[in-house]
């Protein structure tokens, strides 16, 4: 059997991170427990493990899985596959519930790898698990293009792999995300007599996870909540711990594993205890040896992320005893997962039948949780949007994102979310609603606190955990610069995240500059997979959410108005829908003398220039380019149509950055914008010192 | 004399954070202390505070020059400076060090108001001081046009304030960069007989600011770091005491006031205390009453973010037995703060006459050091950048850059910094130089762990310490989203930061999309007051080191490339100083066929197809496009030089999303770059695939 050499003792790292710690008034778990020798004793070991040499081969095949992959791509990161095989094993093969036939059933467990770069840990198991998303030649193709196994984890790539990781601590606070979403499903749903929503979420992070400080934001929420079923393994391999640091954190129901290497017995019973701690989430630290089996690279800085390189895969091989060509996995270990087939199969229909009968006797209920987990929305949501007339009164954008929310959520079963404790400022409470909270967890208004990047990243989660989830989030425009990393990640892997931006300009005034977005709006409509909207009154506000809740796969950007505005003539549910198009105009034959293109609150000012000029005799046209990627996605007859080559004298309107806007107004055209850093006045006076006033727009249609 | 209607008890916030926790070996002071009844007895009374009745009767000032200047503004945060003025008063008043007639004193103790919201207390303060910026006038015209008192607190608009604050969290990082900078400084030129650096940090947070991520990473790495001289005050309002928590977390040496309100001995006590502590950070949890004075209101969300109204401040007026009009100082209290502009001077003198003996005994040091105060560069110091020839090997930018960085460090005394646990990666460690750790706080690598947010605001702090310290940090081009709102901060308060991102592009390879920057570029250029530099091999990257190092009040980024570039023809420093130039053209008469604009990268794949083009008889122009903010910045006369208006056939090529090019290209041009995210593959597959190719370019340029 395998010998493996010893390995140096960790050493200690230039930067020791603080211990993350769940919040709470429950009490917690943390990561940094001194658990005595002999405390190992007190884990119950499973009835019936695999037999332990068959274990330990299948172990093996992982671990050679993952060095010939990264081997053969010549680019990988081995270390962290051959130090958690053990761990990737004992819980995919013994806990882990999943039907590999079909990666999308509901009420599986939910696996995230938030050290995305060890994926090769999670492409070995899916592909031993029998996922058909994974073959061989998918771990053969690893890192390649069109590969089905990326460098880093990529839900959109890969069936089983839940969420998109790989910048550390997102894929840890995406977990707390899928925990509360099966804890706010479970206590809607299961009655007495029927569970139909029940499963554990698992997740395994590094120590670059736990420095990240979104990490240590989610991981507060997670103990506040009470997030009973959220089990995260900490791989300790190269982290020494700190003395001091360990005896302030000790609890009574910490978990460390002292021999993540071969303590097969010990994972076993650590998440068995983790699993029955119902009302905070858990923290298991795993100690192991980074690049396990390797004679001279194991607990070395080289084998995190390098290829091992041919030699040191020879002695590996040697030191593992491991005499099969690459890429081999035994037969006795295929037969082993083999069962999962026919288990996975067995859970779902199992499940299946407990719902046919849910569906019997809880008909209503059946038809809401049919609805989030198949994503289809319920007939006739689109009629609860609110509507609007030019005689509707003038209101911030914001409110009327509030009254669109409450009627959104009144209709669409998994509607739910929050801010970031401005709710009362973004407008954001469901008002027939309470709190989700520990102990209410049935309700849909999220307090996320002051951790916006925590929120964006935990709403990441919801959204991936069922097609008809559909989170929202909330905070400031300007502090969507919190948030860019989870943003960033909604669109990449297509969580249909809806941001609330609210506070969308210099028209927030006296806050002044730190709280005036300027820049967002284009460093927001830079990025692929998301569309930006800035809706001028109720109408575009209520089309925007018609959009944002139809566009399941592309997350969306609200940018709203703390301002009062009118009501404008001309705005249109399926002006919108188009991204941009013409909402009044005076001129015939698509030829105006002049285009005025605004978005958002300035759309007013450039309703009330064109009333002037048109005064004056200029045809003019007005359009509202609410949302530039719908936009660009129409044909170039509708785009001609709203913006025709031949009119070159145009002119743009927005209170942000004008870089961006030479798409739409050319090198002829002018834009009126705010190339600076806002200023602490009151929004009035703000608009009018930085020119965005109808006076100089009408200056500047002069200087054309 | 005052007397206080009984206030409601806090009240349970929807969120508990985890407690802020210093990180680090030495042990750490916590905010959640269990101090038991009694526990004040520790304290040592100040010797000779002023009398008890002038305190009050000074605090009571500080508390209506706030409500007064809300009021006349209609808008602010009247809460946190009525709670706090007690705390403002002790420290100000009776221990901070400082010159009202110089506010950039080097030598002065810093105080951070990273609860910017309550900015209205510092300015109170600053005013009392006898800082000529901050007049009566002054606090009159509160958050409006063209004031001194923004609505958050502005490093650039007013004398005495350190740092830009109001995004929370930031200015609890930027505490940490004061102190350690002060701790660096120290270490580096104090001597047995002269200490010429001596100085605390102040920073007063709220429970926003530890909730952030920012603040845990931050709070880690000033535990991890030793910093004795950071003294941090959380303003605990309404935050209810976690009692488990508060168990876990007791620590012998945390502090706690427990009556921040009346208790002045125990203010001054625990700021002795904390002074006393030399090996580590300390939190003083000071439990105050928001709103403290007001009947009806203190302890309430309301008194939080908006004016009293007026019925309400003569409630509070009557309540605390202020029978006088708005913004009114007593006499007596502005005899009693006028001491401070003699002592201030004084404290200046004394400090000047022991620099004086420093330069004569130790000249050397005292030449670095005034290098340092001065932010004057030593002359001679661009000479020291490397300079390459098109002889020079090929290599990836982030090695040139690193070249660049050692030189840099050897002849300019203030230049240090790090990498978020990328160093070797980022190729950012200077190799004279040890590391900045707790015990050799003289070494400028500074070792940020994998925390880029706390990494960026640190470094603004490091930034306004003084103006000759020039720090660096640097991760992944990508992670430059974990770290946006320092990046801002940094361009809105003038820091001059320079930020090394590599892996700058798609060129990074097998990583795959997460790790692959594509928007980056356009989302930071879209940013006021910052450089983006995006040099395309040595003499570009030597040359925008020297723009990064002359810009001291404009921060730079630096995008550079993991993979090996060749050293151009044409590229030179005086070009880049320009931020866009031609470097190879075969026209005359300032008209060629053809422009090919292009930055980084791929400006060889645009010389390359030039080179073909020119071949088969065209005239083409390539212009490096390294720095549009620069370009932007020249006559008219130089940009026509560069791109005539009359050459409308003009293609650029970006390895990143096309959006923004239509400036430079013109409607009729086009733009190759990818306007996608990227892919895990070998770098070289990915630039075919997504048309980044001589050939590619080529075929644009002949569908022109």
């Amino acid at each position: 059997m395998a010998t493996p050499t010893p390995t140096p003792a960790p050493t200690s790292p230039a930067c020791t991170p603080a211990a993350l710690a769940f919040g709470g008034r429950g009490g917690f778990l943390l990561a940094r427990a001194r658990v005595g020798p002999g405390a190992g004793g007190r884990w119950v070991v499973r009835a019936q493990p695999a037999a332990a040499e068959l274990v330990e081969r299948s172990v093996n095949t992982i671990r050679f899985l993952a060095v010939d992959a990264v081997e053969k791509a010549k680019s990988g990161h081995p270390g962290l596959p051959m130090g958690c095989a053990p761990l990737g094993h004992v819980l995919f093969d013994e806990f882990l519930r999943f039907n590999p036939a079909n990666h999308a059933w509901f009420d599986r467990d939910r696996l995230v790898l938030s050290a995305g770069h060890g994926c090769m840990l999670h492409y070995a198991l899916l592909h031993l698990a029998g996922y058909q998303g994974v073959t061989i030649d998918d771990l053969k193709a690893f890192r390649q293009w069109g590969s089905r196994t990326p460098g880093h984890p990529e839900n959109f790539e890969t069936d089983g792999v839940e969420v998109t990781t790989g910048p550390l601590g997102q894929g840890f606070a995406n977990a707390v995300g899928l925990a509360l979403a099966e804890k706010h499903l479970a206590a809607r749903f299961n009655k007495p007599d029927l569970t139909v929503v029940d499963h554990y979420t698992y997740v395994i992070l590094g120590d670059g996870c736990q420095m990240e400080g979104v990490a240590n934001e989610a991981a507060s929420l997670a103990g506040h909540w009470g997030l009973g079923k959220l089990i995260a393994f900490y791989d300790d391999n190269h982290i020494s711990i700190d003395g001091s640091t360990a005896i302030a954190f000790t609890e009574d129901h910490t978990i460390w594993v002292q021999n993540g290497n071969t303590g097969y017995d010990d994972i076993r019973a650590a998440i068995k205890e983790a699993k029955e701690v119902k009302d905070k989430p858990t923290l298991i630290k795993v100690t192991t040896t980074i690049g396990y089996g390797s004679p001279n690279k194991a607990s070395t800085h080289s084998v995190h992320g390098s290829a091992l390189g041919s030699k040191e895969v020879e002695a590996t091989r040697k030191n593992l005893s491991w005499a099969h060509e690459p890429f081999h996995v035994p037969d006795e270990v295929k037969r082993h997962w083999a069962h999962h087939l026919e288990e996975g199969a067995s859970l779902e229909a199992e499940w299946n039948a407990k719902f046919a009968e849910y569906e019997k006797k809880y008909h209503q209920e059946a038809v809401e949780l049919n609805s989030i987990i198949s994503g289809k929305l319920p007939a006739g949501w689109e009629d609860a949007l609110p509507k609007y007339t030019p005689e509707s009164p003038a209101d911030a954008t914001r409110n009327l994102s509030q009254q669109c929310l409450n009627a959104l959520a009144k209709v669409i079963p998994g509607f739910l979310g929050g801010s970031a404790d401005l709710a009362s400022s973004n407008m954001t409470l469901l008002k027939m609603f309470g709190d989700f909270q520990k102990d209410t967890p049935e309700e849909r208004n999220i307090r996320f606190g002051v951790r916006e990047h925590a929120m964006g990243a935990i709403c990441n989660g919801i959204a991936v955990h069922s097609p008809g989830l559909i989170p929202y989030c909330s905070t400031f425009f300007v502090f969507a610069d919190y948030m860019r990393a989870p943003i960033r990640l909604s669109a990449l892997s297509e969580s249909g995240v809806i941001f609330v931006m609210t506070h969308d300009s210099i028209g927030l005034g006296e806050d002044g500059p730190t709280h005036q977005p300027v820049e967002q709006l284009f460093s927001l409509r830079a990025m692929p997979g998301i569309l930006i909207l800035r809706p001028a009154d109720g109408t575009e506000t209520s089309a925007a959410y018609r959009i944002a809740v139809i566009n399941r796969k592309r997350p969306s950007i609200l940018a709203l108005s703390r301002q009062k505005l009118p009501q404008l003539e001309g705005t249109s549910v399926e002006g919108v829908a188009k991204g941009g198009y013409v909402i009044s105009d005076n001129s015939s034959g698509n030829k105006p003398d002049l285009i005025l293109i605004s978005t958002g609150s300035e759309l007013e000012i450039a309703e009330k220039a064109a009333d002037q000029l048109r005064k004056e005799g200029k045809s003019v046209r007005v359009v509202s380019l609410v949302c530039w990627e719908l936009f660009e996605e129409q044909s170039e007859e509708y785009k001609e149509s709203v913006l025709p080559s031949d009119v070159t004298s145009r002119i743009s309107i927005e209170a942000g950055v004008t870089m961006g806007w030479e798409k739409y107004i050319g090198q002829k055209g002018k834009a009126v914008g705010i190339d600076r850093f806002g200023s602490s006045a009151p929004a009035g006076k703000i608009y009018k010192e930085l020119g965005l006033t109808v006076e100089n727009l009408i200056a500047t249609v002069k200087s054309l």
